[in-house]
């Protein structure tokens, strides 16, 4: 940790800057005193396997060398080929623990834990042992040893059956020996009630650089990516082009409600708040099936546990040739494939992450539940809810609904169709028969929708009337009114919420759990 | 085009909206004449394939029937087992010619133009060739037909094999007569010295949803949606973990120069000019390989065939054991199975592009071409330009440098490694043995930088002695600079541009033609 004295950088410093420096380093130094204390390894040009001090701190790395040990991963170390073998492992100090000659300390990375053990005996002085357990926890270090074969399960590893029997030990880069959150304390599962200590929402996030190292978090955003890749592998298969949308637009084109302003240069600009009029633009220009991935803003001040200001939009839009549902069922169709892939790959991390937040298993049917909307407000009527044929579901109205669905279907993946037409947006297709209704749908996963879709109107004319009927300013929409006056083919859609998906797919109870780094109105760091 | 009389949705308006309303359907009429005089066709509960007229305009599609005709994509019409048969196909009116008793139409769809004929017949009146040869070019129709092998090759068609004998036409959504831009204006070859009319890119880009159309444009961005899937296709098969970073910032985190401002509520948010903080971030909390691709946002000032104030960053970094070389070996190796599989998988795409805008195919070396900074500039020397070692390399240069490396190594693409320190970003490793060089290296594509990046600074003490020797405020980036306090390993990564790639693996002249709705200071339309 002492690069200042070495480093060449400091010295085309000005007298101001070194001073401005120093009282940086100085405040540094008072938090870092622990390593300070700690040996410096010397290297040479061999590296660190020719390294004489079997412990200490290794110099900064700066790649000093091109060739080094090849560094086992912790999750290879079960394999029987490595027993009794002599190994690199680079991870974490997760905890250790002296006892008399005995030392234990537990390597982490990922979901891998792995117990090590250093023993005094002449090549082992009793200073390294004290070295080892002095290490701040979540320091980065370096191992060698030898992989041997536990003669009982250890408690709390991962791999449980072995552990290394380490010879040198050097720390590649050390953490603050005072930590923001304890990771035990991080990993603890919800409903632990002999629990001393919790980390509460904020304090994660403020610190997300640590939280995110537990074994849940690194599962949660594993299985999310896997939901985006499981949406774009379907699409693209079924020959979807994965299309760019422009984020900064020149108006806000879904009425100017809900929208963050930017400053455009001379002028300004707004933040989209869906990529629908670039994708439908797409459809317009032939390309016949797109999709898009990509961050949506929305500036409502919603503090909720499903609301963020910003998201990742799964947006998809095709042209169909005889009916609407030619999309819905693709999509229901996809999602099934992801619900089936998510628990075909990723069951280690479903298992992971329900051990610290308990959640039923989510289920499906195949092929999915399509109700009319008329239906589902029939089933909440007969349990009890008061409702009009035409009125909006209220969020405990969708969640009530959708305890009913499970129960009588037993499905947390259901369709919603056909919407009133009056609570959609201006752009929906009417019913072809049925005044009072409109080609759209909504898709709900355990109660909570996570994708809003129609059929779009693709005719400028009866366009220009619904947005009039809806109050739009129509000098506002012109450019998408105009996307429709050269042809258009019929076409419907949806956009996807990733981290409504994620969520509600685990079982999870907020939102800020799935997103890596969430923004809300009262958040915008880190 | 007549639906507002039959609408249910006008009974619901004001008589102000409905003013409104009709004074802007009377803008539209004008311009709209044309299709009111065609014959509209009535649909009963059977749909189109039972409609007694055998051409019209169809009413509007509204899902009315949720059977009809199984359509046949336009570029399955070549295959034997289509000969003679029946099919209905949907497509745009690409060009109409009445030749006597004959007409002759094209209809597109993507890359696809096929050729069709009607003939006046017992079945077919004169009225019916009248109304097809009258159809507004882009418009979208059905047709119902028999497939014939044609006598000759038909020229401008693909495929040419075959014409469809057609028996019923319908016009599915009628195009404006008049057409702000001529598709066959827009798909002429470049270097066409005959063509008598050529589209600008402005128009173009001001009738985007027209322009897309051309088989040049839907080539390209299915190329560029390839780019993304062998980018994301590799490295999630490399162990990457595909992260999603937010777009609003609260601070301007690399100094706070070209950065677009947001208002966020009651105070202000910045547009993330890269997702480098939250990729280091992610493996500060041990993801160990993350990658992330979406927006970035530059306020920089600049109108060059290179620049956009919006575009897609394709971002990786990982963690590293021994040397960054092993991040820049993985990075070129992505890139050499990117390029083979945009070869092997796109070659008709390819053939299309380049039959419009000339370029010589993209060559690149296996495994691919690194020279140290300190050779390139030896190499602009030898060549008669007057360079300092520690210079940067303007456009120029870079260009200059890429012919050379061209014409000695016979390869497009190629790194530079080890570049000046002082002239790369405060955040970037200091070589480990010349103080005035770094960790670090840009890839080139034809002469033009199309990814940037380092080994990172991933000690918190070094980190603020750059940022301070760089003058960068120590306040703005403290989130950055506490991400490393707690261990964070060894890592590098770098930043792809999109469109960039896209430009220069087709040998395109400017970045508008790879971004579907670019933006930059003049334009943020549509």
């Amino acid at each position: 940790m002492n690069q200042l004295g070495d480093n060449p950088a400091t010295e085309k410093l000005s007298k101001k800057a070194l001073r401005k420096l120093n009282r940086e380093v100085e405040k540094l130094s008072v938090e870092d005193a622990k390593p300070h204390d700690m040996p410096l390894v010397v290297l040479d040009d061999e590296g660190i396997e020719s390294a004489t001090a079997s412990y200490g701190i290794l110099p900064l790395h700066q790649s000093q060398c091109e060739k080094g040990p090849d560094y086992v991963d912790l999750y290879q170390l079960s394999s029987l080929e490595l027993e009794n073998k002599h190994v690199w492992i680079r991870g974490r100090l997760h905890r250790s623990r002296m006892k008399g000659k005995l030392c234990f300390f537990v390597v982490r990375f990922q979901a891998c834990r792995v117990q090590n053990v250093l023993s005094v005996s002449t090549e082992t002085p009793k200073e390294m042992l004290t070295f080892v357990a002095g290490i701040p926890k979540e320091s980065i270090i370096d191992v060698y040893g030898c992989v041997k074969k536990s003669p009982v399960l250890i408690e709390g590893c991962q791999p449980d059956t072995v552990e290394v029997h380490a010879e040198r030990v050097y720390i590649v880069s050390a953490a603050l020996p005072t930590l923001p959150l304890q990771i035990e304390d991080a990993m603890r599962p919800e409903d632990d009630e002999t629990a001393l200590s919790r980390v509460n929402q904020d304090t994660r996030l403020d610190n997300r650089c640590i939280d995110l190292r537990t074994p849940v978090n690194q599962a949660i955003y594993r299985v999310e990516a896997g939901v985006v890749r499981f949406f774009m592998d379907y699409l693209t298969k079924a020959n979807f082009v994965n299309i760019h949308t422009p984020k900064m637009i020149s108006a806000a084109s879904e009425g100017g409600a809900n929208v963050f302003k930017v400053s455009y240069f001379s002028g300004s600009a707004y933040l989209a708040q869906s990529p629908q009029l670039y994708k439908q633009m797409a459809i317009a220009a032939d390309f016949g099936r797109v999709f898009t991935v990509g961050a949506v803003f929305r500036a409502e001040d919603s503090n909720t546990h499903r609301h963020l200001t910003e998201f990742v939009g799964l947006d998809l839009e095709m042209a169909f040739k005889n009916h609407y549902h030619e999309v819905v069922d693709l999509i229901a169709d996809m999602f099934v494939n992801m619900f089936k892939g998510l628990q075909r790959e990723y069951e280690d991390e479903i298992q992971t992450i329900c051990k610290q937040y308990k959640a039923e298993p989510f289920r499906f049917l195949e092929p999915t539940l399509r109700l009319e909307y008329r239906e589902g407000i029939q089933m909440l009527r007969e349990a009890g809810w008061e409702l009009g044929d035409y009125d909006d579901l209220s969020t405990p109205a969708e969640k009530f609904l959708g305890r009913l669905v499970k129960q009588k279907y037993d499905t947390d993946f259901y369709i919603l169709d056909k919407f009133p037409l009056d609570i959609r947006a201006f752009y929906t297709m009417p019913h072809p028969h049925d005044k009072m209704y409109s080609n759209s749908y909504d898709f709900y996963m355990r109660g909570e929708e996570i994708m809003s879709g129609a059929q779009r109107i693709h005719d400028p004319v009866l366009l220009t009337e619904r947005a009039l009927h809806h109050g739009v300013e129509i000098e506002k929409i012109k450019a998408y009114i105009d996307a429709f006056r050269y042809g258009c083919p019929p076409h419907a859609g949806g956009g996807i919420g990733l981290e409504r998906v994620t969520m509600l797919f685990l079982g999870l109870d907020n939102i800020r759990k799935t997103s890596m780094f969430p923004r809300d109105p009262k958040r915008l760091t880190p």
